[in-house]
């Protein structure tokens, strides 16, 4: 394969192990695994999770739980507030699969009760802590609204109470993510205990990857919704969630520039390729990536850790050290690890693995409004 | 037109402003104007360029540069240091157009020399104090040698000295601008004079939006090459390039929630569609867009400013005072003006205008690598 642009590499053998690690700790923590879509947004590397057993799925849009259902997928949570302006997809989507959706007002409830045509099932989405969406503990009054609400409706069915414990990205470390578990489920389960005798079926759905990658159990959990796992990146390394090693996914890019004054290579490979998703090592440096040589088999870490230090639209400058900078010539392709892959795999639009295979992506945008 | 998803509007009579206040000052400043195509990416923008009597352009990648060849555009620099990887395509494209690179090694001269099938002007890129790229006034040994092989090359002809004064962007209001100017100037002027006895023709090509909305004047400059003014957007807002009332482009989002004991609103349209491009202001708060109310005639600002505080994949986070949080529903569409255009348009691939227009814009991910 040659690569004369930026190109998002996909280690496939990497990809398929983190996956099976998290299947397999599902399995043993007796949890159901849903994992999140969002991050590859492709059928193909969906059917590597098909493969491995998995038959429940989270997307963060209408348009990619539409994508993935057309894959044969047929259990499907849309873990975005409902969008009440695409009922129409909502109707369509809910005739063809087992659909979820997530709710936190009561007018959204009384919405999707009179304009829905089929059936859905509902989560009700709480904070516990992340404020960015989600009713709180002090919003038990509102919870009471939409569960009497969804009780009434012959179009829902009250699945339970998801959380997206966002700010465990702000942790570092296994402690920190833990105390926040803890935190979240004593919210998640005061919940669950309020309504439980009434819906003996409902469970709770915990998701993000630093979690999921750095508990040893669920204890209290009944679903989790990773995503990011799937590739991990840079970001997940500096919260503690994996080593560099399991990250799947580099963007090759082309060596344009060499500044040896400043120690700098130039790459071709920019914010509209990384995204503009940067984060702060331990020794303040701000990073957008990690340096990475590219191999046959794959990607190699220099000895030291190279950051890109900063990018636009097209440029991404990387800073490293004398030798890795002799080492490294204009023409020459690189490699860079995402700070966040999710966003560089939804910039990049479609994968090429390391044996020369090109996987699809979903494309989000269409005209068609 | 019904919007039930994040979508990008354009309000083509703003835009067209924009530019023919461009277009004028370049004239009334008698300098060559080669705006950049980058910030719109898209044919029938522009058209109205061309309309204005616009006949050179910038772009910054080979692949843009073969998008808008295709319209017609027979006058090309491309504004991205060259990528010896990509020879082909700029073998092709030199048979066709009036191709302009930029070089700043030896190395890639001599690349050129031995590969070039066609001929191209080239541009030595000038560092003038951004330092991302280009050659500054200690290295004037590399840019004697890059010189002497341009001369010698009988398919490279010299066209002058070009800077990215990128830190303008780090500017607040005119004076830091002109600040900024005046020392660049310095630094291509010292260039200029070396070598302009030898090539009379050469010429000097300044860039950046906040320079070229500021400055009274372009003395000394011979060609600018701002992309960004042709919308706008918060950025520039901030640094003083323009007025709110300038922005042409906002993302239109469905709101999906309200939580009023923080009076934040959520919208879709998150970092998948805004980019995560955020901005301080100086109050030291950092936003990622401005909300504005969408009309059937465009936007409208509220009273106050209400800022977008977070991002995620999909979600916005909208802070509002309390008449705004009263006025917006669950349910409405409002729009949000973009910190960074460019990012925004990038990564949202078309436009509709307000009387329904959809505007292409060029796909940059293929897959025929």
């Amino acid at each position: 394969m040659r690569i004369i642009e930026p190109t998002l590499l996909l280690d496939e053998k990497k990809c398929q192990e983190n996956i099976n690690f998290m299947v397999q700790k599902a399995k043993r923590s007796n949890v159901i695994f849903r994992p999140h879509f969002k991050t590859h947004q492709s059928i193909e590397v969906g059917r590597w999770f098909r493969a491995q057993g998995v038959d429940k799925i989270t997307v963060s849009s209408l348009r990619m739980a539409k994508y993935f259902a057309d894959d044969g997928w047929e259990d499907i949570t849309v873990a975005f507030p409902v969008n009440i302006l695409e009922i129409d997809r909502i109707n369509d989507l809910s005739r063809k699969i087992k659909l979820n959706l997530l709710v936190e007002s009561s007018e959204v409830v009384r919405y999707l009760d009179n304009f829905l045509k089929g059936h859905v099932g509902v989560f009700i989405k709480i904070d516990t802590g992340y404020h960015r969406t989600g009713l709180g503990l002090e919003e038990v009054h509102i919870v009471d609204e939409i569960i009497e609400l969804i009780d009434k409706s012959e179009k829902l069915t009250f699945e339970g109470f998801l959380t997206h414990a966002g700010h465990t990205y702000r942790a570092r470390g296994k402690g920190e993510v833990v105390q926040i578990y803890v935190e979240s489920l004593e919210v998640l389960n005061h919940f669950k205990e309020r309504y439980m005798s009434r819906f003996p079926q409902i469970i709770i759905s915990y998701g993000d990857t630093p979690s999921c990658s750095l508990l040893d159990s669920f204890e209290g959990v009944d679903e989790i919704r990773p995503g990011n796992f799937v590739f991990y990146d840079v970001m997940q390394w500096v919260i503690g969630s994996c080593d560099l090693g399991r990250i799947a996914v580099s963007l090759a890019c082309p060596v344009v520039a060499k500044h040896p004054s400043r120690r700098e290579i130039v790459v071709y490979g920019g914010a509209v390729h990384l995204s503009k998703e940067k984060i702060k090592l331990s020794d303040g440096t701000e990073i957008y990536g990690l340096l990475v040589y590219l191999a046959d088999s794959g990607w190699i870490l220099p000895e030291q850790l190279c950051p890109v230090v900063s990018v636009s639209q097209e440029h991404g400058v990387i800073r490293v050290d004398e030798n890795t900078f002799a080492e490294i010539s204009v023409g020459d392709v690189v490699g860079v690890l995402p700070v966040h892959s999710c966003l560089t795999a939804n910039l990049m639009k479609f994968y090429i693995t390391l044996d020369g295979k090109v996987l699809e992506q979903m494309c989000e945008r269409s005209r068609n409004i």
